[in-house]
């Protein structure tokens, strides 16, 4: 390797580049100072359109096929000064927003500190990335329940005693006004915890399906919760919002308490996930409590693993969703089936997703409804 | 080479940087990875003011001279997985924009595919790059004619049978709402066709001018028509967007037809393009439909090819161009007369250009108007 | 070194790839061209709010604690051609905004050419990047008398007869409707110069501190002035505003002089920095005229260069600020006095900064209201 003349005032590195599945590094010779550059296109068809429904008026649009650009991100991380020393921001490009922008310190296994942007790790379908899921999109559960992204302070890690002794714990506080927010409503922050139990001694990875085909068994049980007050009653890529039925935007006016339990299994290219939540929203000005419930389960398998005729990169995946926008009124319930087929062309970073979604709602007052919904998805990192 | 020492999870590929006229480049080993990046900068100063008339009201601005970036652009490109598996990104950094976000499937000339967001190749002026043209801008014609970019799929390719059996095609289903659409107006999606017959046996590249000096000449005649119901009449780097006189937003309330005729010719330095419009616009709301027409013819030489003295990097090129917004008023005319200077310092990649344009307008009840506009641009990519 | 076997239309150079103080540099072998990549992300954590007061009723507010990403930006720089012909731009990720993007040419020390938009030098305070701070962010001075980033074009240099003769110019013709415009109001534009001598004949950095521990004095007296008519009194990141008080919003509103007299001095870690403003602002509508006024001082210590116990990597440094929001009424008055420790892990790339200030508000008609704030900041590049 030549050795480069440039002048610089500053101490020079001569510099490596390679190429992974995290993209193009850029790594100084040293090893302290390592940057990735990538990028994500998500083309999205849909029919009769993308939205999954919010409101029984949704059920009665017309057919409003499109075709888009769902999500377009620019991806840069690595690590400076020291190989423990990580960052780590991504972009949205379509709707040009920054979505994660963090530091992580990670010495220790057992004790890590993030700050910044990012997706709580409230819940698993959520912290996935939408690069990294078995179907088109998130389930109904995702707009009523999760956090989204925060900004603020992180201690996290894993503790393992070894053998059924192995648990990850995550705690945070953070502003609580959603991503993007310059200011707080009133001093009251967000507070996050997770808890995890790896009971079979190792971890299941925060991504869809098991393509890895694990010929060991790795199950994860997990407890979260989070509270915060705030004018929100739900988070989304957008920032804080609201849900339909809660239209208050008085500073601290709505205090959330919410928690869930998670199971997750992976083993010989099957997969499992689930998700069973509960959300109180307290509405401090016209004092009503609302709680709000529902579960996920999904299941995925590489079918190749039991059927030789089966192709190698064709997954088939199940998902059943059910939400109760008000507990104490049980014959509301929103509803939704899905099946899914990947075909992974290199894996997550290049693969088609075909998916079909019946979509039940049921209401008290209102005939049931119901809608079909078709997506075709390509997913494809540079 | 001396070999790099990262441990990472996935295969890691030792890589090159160079430096072409794409930007710096960033390739894997084996060639399958490559990724491009460059920027591009736009500095224009206008007096009395940028932008070309659209009602007679903006001849009598007073003159509000100005200096601006009026480009500031970001591009990535360069192939994944296979070299025929290519992408490309372009963002506008000063407005804050996702341009171009598209996927090509190029492994034979004769059929390739494309999906994403992209500027539809219906007219040679809008398609080619606002870095590659041979004036400060486009026509009159664009505003009211262009289709612009729009988000969908498209089969196209190059038909060589040799001689003059040499033709070009594109089809393409887009979803017709313009750039940036997250969801369609109804279920009618737009449809676009172009067919050029290279009857020379050789394609005019999409580029101002004859820069290479072509010691052969190449030509190049084309029809393209396109058909959309909207809410929009015109499309621009906005999204889209209404012509004056429509004020419809309703969705569907506009079908659009139009199609158009062009050629292209370069030879020795000298480069002649035009193009011949007609658009018919349906307000389906109502019932009333108009015609718009249109033409422009440019021409454009670099003398040194014929006289000594003049300096080799200095172009001179002439534009002219009409537009009737209404066809059944045939007084109603819109007309733009434009010379041009460009100094090439290294190609389009670093050019400067200065322009006068004369703009003329007549109505059937106004008197005739005009304006002369003179603006200086330096283009230049980095 | 490897040959590179990528075909491309254009001549190919193989480059190389090193780290500095300004990221990771991509850099082609015959040095003409040289690109520099570099993030940068600012956390901060500010209590009861983060924002300067502004008017009294900001004194009431309750506390509204708040951590959040303050900057988070992406640096691209570098040079094109020739090695003197440079750029730069930096974008704002948090809020998507190009703040700088700047054609140089440098060729010669005395006479430099600058196109595009950037932070005009009006102010060192103002000048210096957001992420070479003494202290958390800018002074109480900086919302009323900045200039901020402007369009233009400017001429500048350094004229060095050796010794004491040594000084700075700085004269620039600027659109004036700040960051982003895309036209202008009307005919004026914007002007603006700036003179410095640097008596001891060395330039002081335009950044916080002495961090290099100047073995020799380095101090600087300057003068700068700025022009301009547009509907605005004040500019910031987010572009042309009003200062409170004045609510016009009419092309050509109000014609603003002003200038200030600034000093700067480096020396064995200790440094110093001071400005004194004036600032006319005439209502040519209400042909009103208000005159402000204000200064601040500035002084820093790496306290170590005195005493061996003290931490290396820590500095001291205090400001006190003042400002007339009308020079007529001597009553009102705004005072800011403030003392901030910065922790150097590795000089101002990573950097630590914690910080004190006490903001004090008298007018003629209402008592004298105080607050106190603490704000806590990581800043760093990547």
């Amino acid at each position: 390797q030549e050795s480069d003349s440039i002048q610089t005032k500053t101490e020079k590195k001569e510099s490596f580049l390679n190429h992974t599945s995290k993209g193009f590094i850029l790594k100084s010779e040293d090893g302290n100072y390592e940057m990735q550059i990538a990028a994500r296109l998500q083309l999205r068809f849909a029919l009769p359109d993308d939205q999954d429904p919010i409101t029984f008026a949704d059920f009665r649009n017309q057919d409003q096929r499109v075709f888009k650009i769902n999500r377009a991100r620019l991806k840069v991380g690595g690590h400076a000064y020291q190989p423990w020393i990580k960052y780590y921001f991504e972009y949205e490009l379509s709707q040009s927003l920054l979505l994660d922008y963090r530091v992580m310190i990670e010495k220790w296994p057992w004790l890590n500190f993030k700050a910044g942007q990012w997706k709580v790790e409230f819940t698993r379908e959520r912290f996935i990335s939408s690069g990294d899921q078995q179907f088109v999109d998130r389930s109904l559960l995702n707009r009523k329940f999760t956090v989204d992204r925060q900004q603020g302070v992180e201690v996290y890690g894993n503790l393992n005693g070894g053998g059924i002794a192995n648990f990850n714990y995550w705690a945070a506080i953070l502003t609580g006004l959603g991503r993007g927010a310059r200011q707080n409503d009133d001093s009251k922050m967000m507070y996050f915890g997770r808890f995890q139990w790896n009971f079979l001694g190792r971890e299941v990875p925060f991504s869809g399906g098991d393509l890895k085909i694990s010929q060991k068994p790795a199950a994860i049980i997990a407890i979260a919760a989070v509270t915060n007050t705030s004018p929100y009653t739900r988070f989304s890529t957008s920032g804080g919002g609201n849900l339909s039925g809660y239209e208050g935007t008085n500073d601290g006016q709505y205090t959330v308490k919410q928690y869930q339990i998670e199971s997750a299994f992976i083993y010989k290219g099957f997969s499992w996930s689930s998700e069973f939540h509960r959300k109180s929203i307290y509405d401090n000005f016209d004092e009503i409590e609302t709680n709000l419930g529902g579960y996920y389960l999904t299941a995925g398998y590489l079918v190749h693993q039991a059927l030789n005729f089966w192709p190698e990169p064709l997954e088939i995946a199940f998902r059943y969703a059910v939400v109760n926008p008000d507990l104490e009124i049980t014959s509301n319930k929103q509803r939704e089936a899905a099946v899914a087929f990947n075909w992974f062309f290199s894996g997550h970073k290049n693969k088609l997703t075909t998916e079909l979604t019946r979509f039940t709602f049921q209401d008290k007052e209102l005939p049931q409804d119901d809608e079909l919904r078709f997506r075709l998805q390509l997913d494809i990192s540079f």
